[in-house]
């Protein structure tokens, strides 16, 4: 492709700072095209960056050589350097913004669906922690007075959907059970019926996405997040959890943490954490957020204090009582109050603050940039997908891709 | 599919009033789903609602009938009465709607793209009303020294790509343009390069939807917006424009203005304006806002208006000059000044906000899912694409569609 690499000198006059921003903004807009692959190799990535600094150089000296040069592009090619714009250097306000309040209102009109997952045997306090979590029944204890159902040898997923509005904003919120898991005397495979539900919402959706009538928003019913409960055993990871968490994690986002953590003194909790972490890593379990998808060095280092806190020692809880003359959510008994949000009690504020207030959109993000990406890529190849037999590279072959919009010098 | 379908009696114990918000809160996640559907047909939307309003009765029948009922999905089924949870009915503070800072901040950090294209013969200042809209030199003059050029019989496209930042919001913008459109004697066809651009960027944005390994965030080139710029003659719609906006209409979203609009005198404007108004219906082209878009009575009020005072006649300049003391954007005559940003002397400030401040969000979405989703269907069925050969279909037959999920009653 011939694409003329131009550049416009100044903007409104003030051409070196332009360049000096030109470079890093052009490096920055480049990078979000490339998230996924990052994920797969970071330093691959970093090559890529010094590369383009390269590029970038040739195209300064191009601009002492020439008294006026501008970029003008053929068609916009991702990578290529682009002359960037500051708001002080506009003659005016644009109103650019305004898309945020813009796509703001969208998403307060169409709302927004999270599926949430828990996984842990019965007794854990998986549904009490939900309702804590979203401050309703949105999920019910799966005790059952039927003692038959109960020995049920096989894991059964069920999912339960709320609509929740809060300050006009509407999450549909789906909450997926898994009832029976690990209750049995012999849990060989248990995992296998919820590796199977998690793909099989993978699926749904690649249908939906490859149907030539697709509908405009696709239903999303992909698992967003597997909150995976331990019991505050305080010793380590037992092998249920090492091979769950080993097979689910390259599928799922999953979100560990110790459940009823009322039971464990501080010290008892900071050393079952620790050991925790170990064997975490020892056994190369991908939990989230996993270090490879942070986008930039802010993220990074917020991230990596949740990591270094995770497992969160959670206690859950729809009571409340009265602390000091408030209102708090808490367990009572003979000893005192756990505060269920207080911090200083546990640390449920910092799985709700994850889950909620910081990442949600970050979970249903990863879900479909690595966890779906991963999935098709796989299926496609699996089904010896091959979209040029359709005709449809071959078309844009015969009818130009573009070279056909040749840049008019203007110089 | 026999999936349960149970109503969960009272959230925190006020379920008479969940009930009725549950009515409205359901046709309107479900109304999101079928917006494209909507645009194609609208009474056939308006009989599904009523479908859906009987659906209703029959479970309040069956809440009257049995004391704790619920909605228990075996998986989520879009269209199914979900529960509805409002925030006076949580225990506390959930903080859902720190989604909408979250996506925020992830719009700042990653940038959007914009692409405007700009149609109309020489000399009706296209490039100056593009810098006026966007108070920058983002789109430059084709007028060219060479006759040679100028003279040539096609017309060429040309693209030319800026970042503008403007209060820490990242616009990649390109603006289209087309010199040559209408500018010899005999323009028979003059529509096909244009047609045939647009059309390239949705198939180069369908190819790499559909590769296998594909880009995280696909590289949109597709045109957003395309203005038409009609000369200031006072008559009616020329061939030419009936012609060109006949055809381009069907693929992308036409935003006609007046161009060079302070030839015309107050009366000459309205007439004007009054006239292309029925040339366009007469003619059945589309223009955007189109009115089987509107999402809700509240954006019906919205558009009605717009469409009412289309097509703006608009006026454009990169001077500033001094009026009261004050710097304003204007074309300084003899007569006086014409404030290009005054509502009182031209349509310049309707046309921005139309494009920048309240529709830019609007108009890449019915770009993505009205004129892409149209080529994508067209494409998808020329090309004989059938997915159930690829086995994703019979794949999810052999492994189960959700029927083995049963959900279990807890009442």
């Amino acid at each position: 492709m011939e694409e003329r690499q131009e550049k416009e000198r100044g903007i409104m006059g003030q051409e070196q700072e332009d360049e000096g921003k030109s470079q890093g903004q052009g490096a920055s807009m480049n990078a979000q095209n490339s998230m996924a692959e990052r994920g797969k190799n970071c330093t691959e990535m970093d090559e890529k960056g010094k590369e383009k600094g390269m590029e970038e150089g040739e195209m300064k000296k191009e601009i002492e050589l020439d008294g006026e040069v501008k970029v003008e592009l053929c068609q916009p090619v991702q990578g290529l350097q682009i002359s960037y714009i500051k708001g002080s250097d506009l003659f005016g306000y644009v109103g650019i913004e305004a898309v945020l309040d813009q796509m703001r209102s969208k998403t307060m009109k169409a709302g927004f669906e999270f599926n949430i997952m828990v996984v842990g045997q019965s007794g854990l306090g998986k549904s009490t922690l939900v309702n804590t979590l979203f401050k309703s029944k949105v999920s019910r204890k799966s005790c059952t007075s039927n003692y038959e159902e109960k020995i049920s040898k096989t894991v059964k997923l069920h999912s339960i959907s709320h609509v929740i509005e809060e300050k006009g904003v509407k999450m549909k919120l789906t909450v997926i059970d898994t009832p029976g898991f690990g209750d049995n005397i012999n849990n060989e495979n248990c995992w296998e019926p919820i590796v199977k539900y998690v793909n099989e919402q993978y699926e749904k959706y690649l249908i939906e996405e490859l149907n030539v009538n697709r509908k405009r928003r696709i239903p999303d019913s992909r698992v967003h997040c597997c909150i995976y409960f331990l019991p505050a055993t305080g010793h380590r990871l037992r092998p249920i959890d090492t091979e769950f968490m080993k097979r689910l994690g390259k599928i799922v986002s999953i979100v560990p943490v110790i459940a009823k953590a009322d039971t464990l003194t501080i010290e008892e909790r900071q050393d079952f954490k620790e050991r925790i972490r170990q064997d975490l890593t020892a056994n190369g379990i991908c939990v989230y957020p996993l270090k490879e998808y942070d986008e930039d060095p802010e993220e990074r280092i917020l991230n990596d204090r949740i990591r270094d806190s995770i497992p969160f020692a959670v206690v859950g809880t729809d009571k409340e009582h009265q602390v000091n003359g408030n209102k708090v959510l808490g367990r009572k008994t003979k000893w005192g109050i756990i505060e269920v949000e207080n911090v200083a009690h546990c640390e449920f504020a910092n799985l709700r603050d994850l889950l909620i207030r910081s990442h949600l959109q970050d979970l249903k993000d990863v879900t479909h940039n690595i966890h779906y990406e991963t999935y098709r890529v796989q299926r496609l190849n699996e089904s010896n997908m091959n979209f040029s037999e359709l005709g449809l590279s071959t078309w844009l072959l015969e009818n130009g891709t573009g070279e056909k919009y040749e840049s008019e010098s203007h110089l």
